[in-house]
């Protein structure tokens, strides 16, 4: 399946985020297998703008229809078109949040080879989404550090690991007591350690929310039990994770902290590039590589996500819209961060009267709208009370 | 060719030793999968005898004939034999020195599996046996907890690696001053700080030979340039080596230090089996790993190691027997501990004049005859003087 294409054709779904600006660089370094023919982008159509014209793609993408008089050149797609269109060898789906599902689910519908850096689709509709692609031949590309790092060390095993530890690097608030963390400002928790990354993508860093999503994300990726995933903070985030064998060996996989990376090993699967732009680690400054436990209790989003994700049905989407959802009140100052947790608990307990176990992707859209109105609802009543 | 086998029958070249009882330790627990069918012993005829009471063999060597009257029931079979007997699945070469290498290469030239934990057999004539089991359909699977590391890292790539970094724990020295070094006892040096070996290879570590020595294995069992191999101290021993692939991704192997680990990933190869006897990394008591650049003119033999893997030849051939002979005499109190690196920097510039690039098992022979000669004729020559 996995045929070297001297050239592959790219989509790529949000290419004015951060993963979507990194997979153009990579798309740069290694532009004699790659060529860009669609581009998708939210609402930054100056950069857009750019991207376009230095790639000269078939297919452009834009949220605002005004925008139409800057792309006359080029032909409009929806994202959902762009992402299954017949003459698409690879779709990126660098967009996220909730944005990320229905390119994604086209898709794997239409059998792609899909770089998937989208978390929220694969928690939101996991099972839905690896059956599909199961069904049409579709493969996802995790892009994501961690996941790219257990897939690496899983290639040539012939039987599933015993474990699997994802290293967390702890966020910026890793030794935070409780009140601490209620105090924490929005300029703080934007202000990650280690990676760049989008605004949504760090606060969930901060809260560690993110590394709950990534636990769901294993466990519907390769399909590992989540009592066998657990969480080992490793500030430096040197090492992407760990996976251990029934043997007892255990495989790491390492890298300078860059998404260009695994966007890279996704986009040239099962080839590895020469690229110059990517950094090497360089033992002459690696003294120490430092482990720590998690302290659980003090980040109850990821307990949360954990128990979603082992819960299954509608409960991982209602986790991630609300968890949109209590981030962007985060950022606009309506909510403090400790209220993050509070209110996609409220959520999970609410939705108990509405979980549906086997859902279809309409249960999961209805959970999801349900869980975005109620959020509102519920922080403009508390508003309201105060 | 990696037919699961359902019983592997196995021969075990130096069971006596520290890698053989280890090998016989891993075998006990996976019973069900492995029948001990030879074992070859060298002086320690007493456990020897416990070994063939508890594992009934068909085929027994042991060095002293006179010992024959213990082993009545068995069938005495030279090493060579032995390793080359039709019956045999795969065989373990688990003696040290120069006696691996005869059973190495009648085992490779009969087409076998061979663990092979051997150090000299793959350093003295590593490319004869390389070309000899590509011949004759054989496959070298190595022991050595590095080298399975590197093995189990490559395990599923597609294309070589950029760069090997061979982790070292430094040995008991690492910190040690020139004139500190000179001064070390055998009870130091004995001590290893990680490792439980047999003598010889626990001196190899004192020095770094041993570290040497396996710059030059990797280069002929994974033909990779000798120049793309590092070394970098780790002092707990847990990575067991780096591998560093074109993209600039970093993959590593893990494990407490227990040879058993990569014994059992050589016999059950290409599978992993469930060994309760094995131990798991534990999260909650690692809290750091260290690294080290490693100080090179501290420790010459590694340099002449170095040297006489590049060189080639018949030159890797004398590095071993000057190491045999000068460790033997360091052992017996002969000679210093940084008389070690002297000796056989002597014997590899004397050799210059006998050198051959492209040698037959007979030049490698005749080499490791004239460098034990050379050897004791050397430090004779020496005490006489003094």
């Amino acid at each position: 399946m996995f045929v070297v294409d001297t050239m592959k054709k790219l989509a790529v779904i949000g290419c004015t985020g951060s993963i979507g600006r990194q997979t153009l660089e990579v798309v740069c370094s290694l532009s004699d297998r790659f060529k860009v023919i669609g581009l998708a982008g939210g609402s930054n159509i100056t950069l857009l703008k750019k991207q376009v014209n230095k790639f000269k793609p078939r297919f452009v993408y834009y949220r605002d229809k005004k925008a139409n008089t800057l792309f006359e050149n080029y032909e409009f797609l929806p994202k959902e078109e762009m992402a299954s269109h017949p003459d698409v060898d690879m779709v990126v789906i660098a967009t996220p949040g909730g944005f990320g599902l229905e390119p994604t689910l086209a898709a794997v519908k239409a059998g792609k080879k899909i770089a998937l850096a989208n978390k929220e689709s694969l928690v939101a509709a996991g099972e839905i989404i690896i059956s599909e692609a199961k069904k049409n031949g579709a493969y996802i590309l995790p892009v994501d550090s961690e996941h790219s790092a257990i897939w690496q060390c899983l290639e040539g095993e012939k039987a599933p690991p015993a474990r699997i530890i994802l290293t967390a690097s702890g966020g910026p608030f890793r030794n935070y007591t409780a009140t601490q963390l209620a105090e924490v400002t929005v300029e703080q928790a934007l202000k990650h350690p280690t990676w760049r990354m989008g605004k949504k993508v760090t606060i969930d860093s901060a809260t560690l929310m993110n590394k709950g999503m990534e636990v769901i994300e294993v466990n519907r990726l390769f399909n590992i039990p989540i009592e066998k995933i657990s969480i080992l903070i490793h500030p430096q985030s040197i090492i992407h994770s760990f996976v251990e064998f029934i043997d007892g060996s255990t495989k790491a996989q390492l890298a300078w902290p860059d998404m260009r990376l695994p966007i890279q090993y996704a986009l040239t699967y099962p080839e590895r590039m020469l690229n110059i732009q990517l950094p090497r680690l360089d033992w002459n400054k690696i003294s120490q590589l430092d482990f720590e436990q998690l302290n659980m209790d003090a980040f109850p989003c990821l307990k949360l996500a954990i128990e979603a994700g082992k819960r299954g049905g509608t409960m991982p989407a209602v986790l991630c819209a609300a968890d949109e959802v209590a981030v962007d009140l985060f950022l606009s100052n309506r909510i403090g961060f400790g209220d993050i947790a509070n209110l996609i608990q409220q959520l999970l307990k609410q939705h108990e009267a509405l979980f549906t176990a086997q859902p279809t992707m309409d249960d999961i859209q209805t959970a999801d709208a349900w869980t975005r109105d109620s959020a509102i609802r519920l922080v403009l009543g508390e508003k309201h009370a105060s």
